[in-house]
């Protein structure tokens, strides 16, 4: 299974891939009742289709993805509603105690673009403030898992348990869409507005897909 | 390419199956963190999905099929708004002249029991009626392909002359969907109060799908 | 009921209205667990959500339509799978002899810069020519008509006879949706490649909808 | 603008109604080209409908309710993909510092009869480990907001110091659908399956859509 890793314990992985660029080819060739006439010809109409917005085609091509990723990143991601999911659920089973803790290079970012989710002053983290911040964050993480499994011991249901849970637990999930649904997730999530965490997960989805549509990946590419 | 012949000129041809059953066990342990555990066994936990109502795994397989239907009943099929659509086009190329003629059998049938789409009176048409309808019916087709092959002559462009095609001609499309989508088509349209037309195209995908979802199909058929 | 006036015999007419722009600005809000402040103040915002693609907001408000159109203009409507729909059925009821013959001046038109949907020719239709096309089609749709009144009188249940319906027929549907899908709706239906007919729907959808959410619809109008 | 309290500090408030029952009746008879005639003898018509899943006329009808609820409940929630959905974002504002903490009662119910989302052993818990419990979740939040506050005055940015943010923090949305889709969600959150916080949630919703579609939830009511 081609996998790529994504932040410290997080990854996408390809399980499936189904259709092809020629299947969207014949697929638009069904409105004049006609074919795929070959490579490279043909991709003359993909980049027609793709740059009038003709993207029914697109939807005849698509991919399964396993991800392992922090909850507020899969809270982010379930916003599309045009994919199909199943998420371990905590309410079965005891979530692995792994969490995500940003890089110093992380911290020192702080937000990009984007002034509201940006810290509260102008001042720029230092690097001495970002390891205090990790340092923080992970004793965070061990503090919560310490009161779950505690729970867990005096027989609370896990389904209960789970409340003093992080958001920056990992979870894993398949996810699956058609062409056109994750070329529109790469387009919001790749975006500068998107936060940094899911812009890799894009990333890692745009590379695998690079792999199986290198044409269709290649006009995306020239458009963003 | 497996394909059912239906009616006097039509067919559903399957372009692509992806995902497999052992696919939907795989994505639904997803929530206990399992994976797929072999056949035989693994068939009650598939069974359990489906008959609870756990239908989110079956989106993880799918199905793509190519078919050529008359109009009206085209314009039943796109009222399910989760299938994927390419059809061929009467602003693009001229529609082939075929036509869908009942048989005299289809015509005795009369609506089966849908009341409102029957006749006008209690008395079933006999097969000397059903005949002459038959008649008429090729009759108006004659005509109104006359029309339309006049009016292309006259230079009147493709997206005008098509207003006299009668919605009883033939047009080809592609249509895409996961699984659990295919069988909720197939649960709307292979039930009595479904137009008879559309029936024997929900067998075919049904008859197709058989094939890929054994299993999946054996559980559908138990139910209805 | 506001009522736009569309082709020969067609019609679009408000069914209802709900939310508004100050909803738009409430539910936009939610993410600062902020509210509305008022106009004109807050127009500036709206602005900003719609310039930068945050079309969520608009997900909060929409409308419902009562349309009579030609079937080949609800066949392309149908396409757009974010609506709800009710339509005549002409399963249950005779459709009324109603069809749609364009003006002289749309033959002149021509598919305007559609290439595949023009005529075969460079030769532009000329007046008369034009005049013989409607004679054509009106003759088309009168034979069509005796034939699917003859069936009826036969005795040939609703759903058979229709197969001889040309599809310039009027049907009539409700039509609801959000006003992020109507916007979406009008894009692509005001578009150039847009057939002339379902143009001039979507521009009767978009008179009434500014009546009720105005400045909306002048950001969509400064944007096209 | 009603609203119903669930849980210790959530809520289901009523935004908006739109569409009534006699506009379901009204779309209905839109397949005979026919209109409302007038309770209580269109019942017959709504519970022909409803009991025979002819649903597309229930879409013509909907809410939108502002809810505040715990991060695992509206996890839960956002899997509803025809809903549309705001939510206030960790990203752009400081959440609240409330938390869900389970009653006794609760906790004595453990997981009603779904067995996977039990407790661990066969053991019911008491109430003095329910009490033990509740000190732990109570003691868990406060060490996590604690350490969300510190990162927030270090100058981390909220989109970062959120990452400690426990699933019972309480968090806020909009959320619309319309009538049939919220039929749906009250079918599979008010079912034994069902965690019972979400539960809660789904009667909250059931008794606001009540006072406005009466006839409908009394169908529903019937039928679970």
């Amino acid at each position: 299974m081609d996998t790529v890793k994504v932040l410290d314990h997080g990854s996408v992985s390809l399980v499936e891939v189904w259709g092809s660029e020629e299947n969207i080819i014949r697929a638009a060739r069904q409105s004049t009742d006609g074919s795929f006439r070959g490579w490279p010809g043909d991709e003359k109409l993909l980049s027609y289709l793709y740059r009038n917005g003709h993207m029914s085609p697109f939807e005849m091509a698509g991919a399964i993805f396993a991800i392992k990723a922090p909850i507020f990143v899969f809270r982010e991601w379930h916003r599309h509603r045009t994919q199909s999911y199943n998420e371990m659920s905590a309410r079965y089973v005891p979530i692995p105690d792994e969490h995500y803790i940003p890089t110093v290079d992380r911290f020192l970012r702080s937000g990009g673009s984007n002034k509201q989710a940006q810290g509260t002053g102008d001042a720029v983290l230092s690097p001495l403030t970002a390891a205090w911040a990790q340092k923080d964050i992970a004793a965070a993480y061990q503090a919560a898992n310490n009161s779950y499994q505690y729970l867990l011991t005096l027989g609370v249901p896990k389904e209960l348990a789970r409340l003093v849970m992080p958001v920056g637990r990992y979870s894993k999930m398949w996810a699956s869409a058609n062409l056109r649904n994750w070329l529109q997730f790469l387009e919001l999530r790749e975006a500068s507005g998107a936060q940094w965490e899911i812009q890799q997960y894009a990333l890692a989805v745009h590379s695998l897909l690079r792999d199986h549509f290198p044409r269709t990946l290649a006009l995306f590419e020239e458009k963003t």
